[in-house]
């Protein structure tokens, strides 16, 4: 039980249905840096007072979950570019009551697919149409990715989001190939369609670059079939690290080392 | 350091100048309890929106201190008598979104009295015009002592606050004796005025009871007088600890032992 300094830098999260692992992330290097910081998360009831909240406390760093990454855009005072790039926000930075918002999914992203040295002339296949699809796809044309396809059921907000990226529209991912296979669906998932492998067989071999944004389980039927054919993976676990980890240094001013962020990610899943 | 759990119910305090002091008292509880509560201290910058943050994180509740006891007034949703008897809040409890303001300094002073069997009909001789002063007069007039001089250099304040709660002013204590003498100045207190007893000994000579609300440290020079006298004492740590106390019991609705209270007090100074 923690007897909480006064002095203590506090950060929290919002979300409808928080679940512990921003929390067992941050408190966790907060222990081993010596950090006087501390993270709790928070189901708000008022997402303008809660946002007050983070002003009036003050509150050191937010961030922020569904149902509340673009409810919080008029409440804060400066957009990252992360963050205007796809109208979401999933980080807010109070630095002397200034608020600035950024995205660190989209950042994470971007510096994966700059990590794993994806080449921005390859052709690209991204599933999905929702708001992580959305940070992916923006991440991928910012980082200068040029050859896009959507591939989405939803004819409306799959060509919503293909427009809006320069990307092309299919509503069938088995209609196409690409250099860079990108799942941001939930097929794959715990709980969801567990088992349901979200592109198929040939299309993994024709791939150079296997990417899937699903998180829990790490190793996905994707990513195992991507593996045992030696494709280069990039998985959803990465990213939910590494958007943690970019978090963390924003509100901390540490930068995070890789082994540091690998421990803290499964410190947080177990 | 804590991995703080994302369910545990957060209480906070406002002030200008945090100290540890309720945040070691109420985390030692929570502890022993096994409450799923945290307690953090906060210096707010607006308190308007820190109490906005109440609402809206929410909080289940908040210590209020200098300077903000009044300012909180017209931010909260009900007022408790023992706020509107002094216009003053120390307690704001947040019940669903309702945010019920109290002033246990008030409920401290007013459950001592009774605890320590103290005659009404006694007279009473306070020093002191400040806002504790406000908070223990109104808790003898709550409790229906009649006899009440209040005694303080300056006359403005010293009058404003007799003529609230029909009590005689009188600029100097030497004046006037009384069966209860208390002191609500700074004197006696660890780094102001150390060495100075607030009433003269002949005026603890004819006294039956000697309260002195200095806290730092409990045995002022005032206290220890009249313990030579072996007259009946009630003590400032008694204060801070019962309406620490009456603060746990409105937050987590557990109602605390002595040996609680004491134990947790005596942690919370440590």
């Amino acid at each position: 039980m923690p007897i909480l300094h006064k002095d203590m830098q506090l950060c929290v999260s919002f979300a409808a249905r928080p679940s512990n692992i921003g929390t067992r992330f941050h408190n966790y290097l907060y222990d081993e840096l010596g950090l006087n910081f501390v993270y709790k998360a928070f189901a708000p009831v008022d997402i303008a007072q809660a946002v007050a909240g983070v002003r009036g406390l003050p509150i050191r760093g937010a961030s922020v979950s569904m149902p509340f990454k673009e409810a919080v855009i008029p409440l804060v005072d400066h957009l990252h570019a992360s963050a205007t790039a796809i109208d979401s926000v999933n980080t807010i930075v109070n630095d002397d009551g200034v608020l600035t918002a950024y995205n660190t999914d989209y950042l994470a992203v971007e510096s994966l697919l700059r990590t794993h040295a994806v080449d921005p002339a390859a052709s690209v296949l991204l599933r999905g149409s929702g708001g992580m699809a959305k940070a992916v796809l923006a991440a991928f044309a910012g980082a200068g990715f040029g050859d896009l396809t959507v591939a989405a059921r939803n004819e409306t907000a799959g060509r919503a989001l293909a427009d809006r990226y320069g990307a092309r529209w299919i509503p069938d991912p088995a209609d196409a190939g690409a250099e860079v296979l990108v799942n941001v669906t939930p097929l794959g998932m715990h709980g969801c369609d567990a088992a349901v492998q979200s592109f198929p067989d040939a299309a993994i071999a024709g791939a150079e670059v296997v990417f899937d944004v699903v998180a829990m389980p790490a190793e996905t039927p994707l990513i195992t079939a991507a593996r045992a054919r030696k494709k280069r993976v990039i998985t959803g676990a990465e990213v939910i690290a590494l958007q943690a980890a970019e978090q963390f240094t924003r509100y901390t001013g540490v930068e995070l080392t890789a082994d540091q962020i690998q421990r803290a990610a499964a410190f947080s899943r177990a």
